[in-house]
């Protein structure tokens, strides 16, 4: 395991500051202290990744694809050691950590396949017409192109798959644009042995030096210093609204603003209608349970929020949740910070008058957190900002509305959501067209009769919401969209063939999807 | 003409306060006092605007297209009268006025056709896998849709093509979005005509109340207070970098910030390649001389820096740009703040030392920019942040590099541009593959052997460069793609056929492109 930040193809301990990882099912330090990294250490990873970019954003498609399967071999030959330190470091079960394990690699293969097809530049071809009346028409050629280094920020709840090699990191490769990773001070050992998969990678695919860099910190500077770097083109984040904000505010004071995608989490609304509730009301209440103490809560699509209309099966449904929640087993929460912000948050919910717990699992080990549901009236809902808030971990609250005014008024009182949920019954659905239209205004992902949770890794996912679940809802951070966060748009005009780019020339030698003259063609 | 403002389908003068548009060529005050906006007409603007949405945003796209015909025709039967009031406002020609109506009509219609052609939403379809294991996959679809009410600040320069129904309006439109128009305030009387054919063709086309308004102001307050509004979902600017930034500010300060497209302006470095100059210096000179003062440099794509490499025939070129420059005419400028601006900034750049004035027109009338060309070497260019800065009007410095180091250096001195241009011969260019790639890091659009005046309308268009040139280079504001700045992804998951938009609905009814299953078909 790597102690020291790697910077592209070296290794560097410049600094006297050690950090270590610790166990959140015992509260004991892991082995390894890893060197923070300084300010000159910054400097080079960012002076090694401008210099990279030059280099790696002319690569093709395919030997980025090509980087890309050999980041995905080289985690998958790590085999059991990464699993047990990401379950050491997590607290995740071996399940969770394999199946997220296969999640990161299909995801970096994905991409690579996006970058070997390479029709994602969006290519658009206008002839030229110089015999047109009152103007010639110039020719006018436009693609994508990769916009520089990314600073990655890994997360906490995701140690693989949203973080050193997750898909923020596999989208920016995929873009062209080279990678500086700020590891997660929870997984420390995780990211090393990941980054030394990613720098070997590069090595044996013949990328340069600088593509991908990982540094570890103490404290914000680091993180601080990789955004207000000038070389610095773009930052993914994933994490909390407060870390989100303050990266993308500090973001915009630089001389050049750069975008911050941060993805800050949500409550995640889950509707559920009349006769939904009383043709399979059990099964449902069972479906939220298990939903809502998935990974100890600790999903940003988790659902926080239940919305009833209130009728003479109401109680009963509360019943059977109750009765779901009951069983349920408690989780070891990603780390001690976590589990304490959750006991708060739950508290100061649970504290507010008219806010009744329904249910609560009583007893936990060492950083568990306990599954707990509560309930609450529509009009105290709607008033009352900190019911609004994310409650990290295993916790829901369900809302109790009196009619359809109800249920659009707690839909319209809600901030930007990542996810939506309506439970229902297909001949139900014309009947809430009102509410089905306000949640389509808050939310990035709208799910009929499925739970929030689990979120598919495709070319038509959207995970990203309207402000605050994210600080952009036109971008997604899951599915090969993400790939549009790292490029922007180039035109070229009038260029000689042979000086464009393949993606444009005219004979399309790679063979992908254009437009020409406003027409789809390949 | 309309002297009140325009709340949706009714007139309102609520305010005292009146505004007056001036003629630049003589600085007499035009006559029409139009009702600068209040507070509350601010508010009732927002509030209809908010309703408009919900039903505007249901509209198929043939509607929106038969819309935005409409427009193109009332304003086209407008006719003279029309022309002549933008002539008096902005003190430009009539040749140009005409191009500008035909180029901002021909601009609705091409929006019309992306409207009712439908594609342009994306529309990405990932099929349900009941049966795969480990987990199902479940159906889920993502389509773009329209934000919600977007505020358009009217550009000073193109009083047609940038203003009330220009590019902003009819692509947010369009999109599917109500369109608040705040009125430039050198062109009153072109706004209200503008916004009465628009207002008219809603009316005749059964466009919901509010779905296009537009409000004088006296100052920024009006502004201000449209960016602020909650309704609010985007704005577009076209102007100074002070004003853009300015608004980009304010709309980062609202409890959910939003969006501000601003197009902020460029100095669009021009490249002079020996073999290009040595070959064809004389035309090239005259080329640039017309562009520079084209509207009288009132272009935000005006060629404002010319950067030459220094041999023997660089006296020459010089000589023929002074000759070229000698000849010009001078013209009106848009307003009396704009030519005193000018004056000050032009008179600015010549004070500085190392800075010579090559040719400068002497005597001009009312409100006339001179067309002036200066020169200096490329160190005191890169060394002082004052000649980096756009001076709006027909003025243009020459930069003189001694080698390739200093044409590139020059090139990575520069901030974000609109444009960029190369003026060479095919086979010199594989010397200057390094400015090339450095170049295209900096710009949105690069020319080869063109001038950056003339920006086409077209599908390939990309009109925004990195910061500072614009708030957002991965956006344009002009072509087709500009529709994409007023809409953002919303992801559908397992929704029953006949709740989903026709753009998603499994039997492609509106038979446009979409990527099913990661193919595109239609």
């Amino acid at each position: 395991m790597q102690l020291k930040n790697i910077i592209g193809f070296e290794y560097s301990a410049e600094g006297k500051v050690k950090v270590q990882s610790f166990n959140p099912a015992s509260d004991e330090a892991l082995d390894g202290h890893f060197s923070a990294a300084t300010e000159s250490e910054v400097n080079l990873v960012m002076k090694k990744a401008q210099i990279a970019f030059a280099k790696y954003q002319q690569l093709s498609g395919t030997k980025r694809g090509e980087f890309l399967r050999k980041i995905a071999d080289n985690i998958e030959a790590l085999g059991d050691t990464l699993v047990k330190r990401v379950m050491l470091e997590s607290g995740l079960p071996e399940g969770r950590v394999k199946g997220e394990r296969g999640r990161t690699c299909n995801q970096l293969r994905l991409f690579a396949q996006v970058a070997e097809e390479g029709s994602w530049v969006d290519a658009s071809i206008d002839t030229a017409q110089p015999d047109r009346k009152p103007f010639p028409k110039a020719d006018i050629r436009r693609l994508l192109v990769p916009v520089g280094p990314v600073v990655v920020f890994t997360a906490s709840n995701f140690p693989l798959a949203f973080s050193t090699a997750g898909g923020d990191t596999a989208s920016a490769l995929a873009a062209g644009c080279p990678v500086i990773v700020k590891a997660h001070e929870s997984h420390l050992g995780t990211n090393a042995m990941i980054s030394e998969a990613i720098s070997k990678a590069a090595q044996e695919t013949g990328m340069p030096d600088g593509v991908f860099s990982s540094l570890n910190s103490d404290g914000y500077q680091v993180g601080q210093l990789l955004v207000m770097h000038p070389s610095t083109k773009s930052v993914a984040f994933t994490g909390s609204h407060k870390g989100g904000l303050a990266l993308h505010k500090l973001a915009q004071k630089r001389e050049e603003p750069i975008p911050v995608f941060a993805e800050m989490g949500s409550i995640n609304p889950v509707f559920l209608l009349p006769q939904a509730v009383q043709n399979k009301g059990e099964s449902i209440a069972q479906q939220l349970a298990g939903s809502v103490n998935l990974g100890a809560g600790q999903f940003c699509t988790n659902p926080g929020l239940i919305i009833i209309k209130e009728d003479k099966n109401t109680n009963d449904f509360i019943q059977n949740l109750r009765k779901a929640v009951a069983q349920l087993t408690p989780c070891t929460m990603l780390n001690k910070g976590i589990f304490e912000n959750y006991n708060q948050k739950r508290s100061n919910a649970l504290n507010i008058q008219a806010v009744q717990e329904e249910q609560a699992v009583a007893e936990g080990g060492t950083n568990q957190g306990l599954p707990t549901i509560a309930s609450v009236d529509a009009s105290t809902f709607i008033q009352n900002p900190a019911l609004h808030e994310e409650v990290f971990g295993p916790f829901s609250l369900v809302v109790k509305c009196q009619n359809n005014a109800e249920l659009e008024a707690v839909a319209a009182s809600l901030k930007g959501q990542l996810t939506g949920t309506l439970m229902g019954e297909t001949g139900e659905l014309n009947t809430y067209s009102q509410l089905i239209a306000i949640l389509q205004k808050k939310v990035g992902r709208l799910i009929f009769n499925g739970v929030p949770t689990g979120v598919e890794v495709c070319h038509s996912m959207h995970h990203g919401g309207p402000y605050p679940a994210t600080t952009d809802g036109r971008f997604t951070s899951v599915g090969t969209a993400a790939i549009k966060r790292f490029a922007r748009p180039l035109c070229l005009q009038n260029f000689p063939n042979d000086q464009l780019p393949d993606a444009l020339k005219t004979a399309n030698p790679l063979g992908i999807w254009r437009t020409v003259d406003g027409e789809l063609i390949r």
